[in-house]
């Protein structure tokens, strides 16, 4: 296990103090609990607040979106590992602005467990929540089924379009219409080339060939669609979009925000020359590229591989999308 | 060799018409050549225009600084390999604003004969430049012989201060002093923990054992002062800046500017590790980090790795750092 680490143990821990170290005006921790994070500012009286939780080693995910037209809190759980309830239940009390919280995660079991209890403990306290699941990953299970489905990168654009929402000062149930309309939007395709470790387990999460990519595979290295031969970019582009275009259609005209997101190990070089050719194909198809990110967005630690979210966009969300935000890990002009 | 290419021979141009077809708001290409980048927005009539180069491989370094209050222009060359004089040249000549041009780039023999011709063929158009070159890394060579070193991830802090002074108008000699100061006050040390691979090489740069690191190792590779068994994050710190406050002095008072930069393959979770160290050892020598920058901002492709680059503030060069400043790969509000 080649990382730079003290104590796996303390691996999360060192992690967030120096999260905090560096970014004291953005973020701060509760109940001098490390796990449970907040924005530093005020938040403005009557705001919705909206929260997110999950496990570590996903940075900039989850906390990362904590900040300024984005998301006021973050509960952290150990690497791949749910956050408590309780943790959960505390940022909610702390966010609350007397308008209610939005719950806005992924959708996986430990995370909708503790989600569902931290939810029913701040109704004991009058703090009424919702909850919307990112389920983007639409390798994760078939059409029809997207309920099943994980939620990855893609579950940023719903931060980023809710976010400006809450902020504008929408109600809870509006912010989370437009949550879940980002969501309902919102299609995801990854690959990875290499697995990564998690700490306090000291070795690989899978094996695969020097040879090989495995597309579909999940950000813990959950099983994909399928193993084979490593192809060029191009070729992993093209299977990548017919999957996401199978799924979800697109019309020529249609606007699209983009996200060509890095696993973890994989060089920025390689991540536009897979943008090159996502941008070729939907131009090719008539769709109109609104808005590109490109960089690290969801991780698995040291996982090579990159995934492709496309969110069709009608008026609203592009003027979501386009309002100006800034997290010490993500900053919009 | 496992990475997202086509040929291998493309490699570089295919990423650049990425980010070509990513920005076009931020970044255009000049004679249609992909090699010469200029800012896409207008540059200020009698501004001091600034201008670096090297090789690829380094993303975002060094065309992802082409912005507003960072640099105006840069030419690209191969992957670890110097671009053309010719190419400086047009690019010298573009965003010259008739106020000269300062040329800020790594201290690396090729990029150095190279620039020195395009210095001559720009002062055959009467266009005044001057040179300032990076030489933070203080690993390359020993104390004394400051001008054998080569130029790393400390070259960002001269572009930023350099940029934000020519943007407020100051003359070509201006420019360059406080390029000169910036880099004369700042220091760098980096470690590899594992290798990258040249596309068109398609092999691993150097070998290094499971459970070696190798201290002051260089962006390509170039050997470092040790090699050794993996030590703790801690412990590495510790080394590393023992090294750069050997060479360089702090006194208790002293305000700094800090990078943590991934070489490319190092999870940000680490990085914070790191940095967490750091501000601990700041912090006991009484130094006050007035700005942090973590993340990637000059990289070896999938090297894992991570370098730390100190700069001593005075009041000028803590105005030039603060001010805001806006590229596709560095945004700071």
């Amino acid at each position: 296990m080649k990382k730079f680490i003290n104590n796996p143990k303390n691996f999360v821990n060192e992690m967030i103090e120096g999260i905090l170290f560096a970014h004291p005006e953005k973020l701060k921790c509760i109940n001098n609990d490390l796990r449970c994070l907040v924005r530093a500012d005020k938040i403005k009286k009557g705001k919705v607040g909206i929260m997110t939780g999950g496990g570590s080693g996903h940075l900039p995910l989850f906390l990362g979106y904590v900040g300024n037209n984005l998301i006021d809190g973050a509960a952290v759980g150990g690497v791949f590992q749910s956050p408590s309830a309780e943790q959960m239940y505390q940022v909610t009390k702390e966010i609350d602005q007397g308008s209610g919280v939005l719950y806005l995660y992924g959708n996986y079991t430990g995370d909708i467990i503790n989600f569902d209890m931290a939810s029913e403990m701040a109704d004991m306290d009058g703090i009424k929540t919702m909850q919307v699941l990112g389920n983007d990953d639409c390798a994760s299970s078939i059409k029809g089924e997207e309920n099943k489905r994980r939620g990855v990168a893609g579950l940023v654009f719903a931060f980023k379009t809710a976010g400006a929402y809450a902020e504008e000062g929408a109600s809870l149930g509006e912010v989370a219409r437009v949550a879940q309309k980002t969501v309902d939007n919102t299609r995801t395709m990854g690959v990875a080339l290499s697995p990564c470790i998690i700490p306090e387990v000291g070795h690989s999460t899978f094996e695969i060939g020097d040879d090989e990519m495995e597309i579909g595979m999940g950000i813990h290295g959950e099983p994909g669609i399928n193993r084979g031969k490593l192809m060029t970019a191009d070729d992993t582009v093209v299977v990548m979009l017919d999957h996401i275009f199978r799924d979800y259609e697109y019309k020529t005209g249609d606007e699209a925000a983009v996200i060509i997101n890095g696993l973890g190990a994989t060089p920025l070089e390689e991540l536009y020359i897979i943008y090159r050719k996502v941008h070729l194909t939907l131009q090719d198809k008539g769709i109109k590229v609104h808005r590109i990110y490109i960089g690290e967005f969801a991780t698995s630690m040291e996982m090579a591989g990159m995934s492709i979210s496309l969110l069709k966009l009608d008026d609203e969300l592009k003027r979501l999308i386009d309002t100006p935000c800034d997290s010490p890990f993500y900053k919009q002009v």
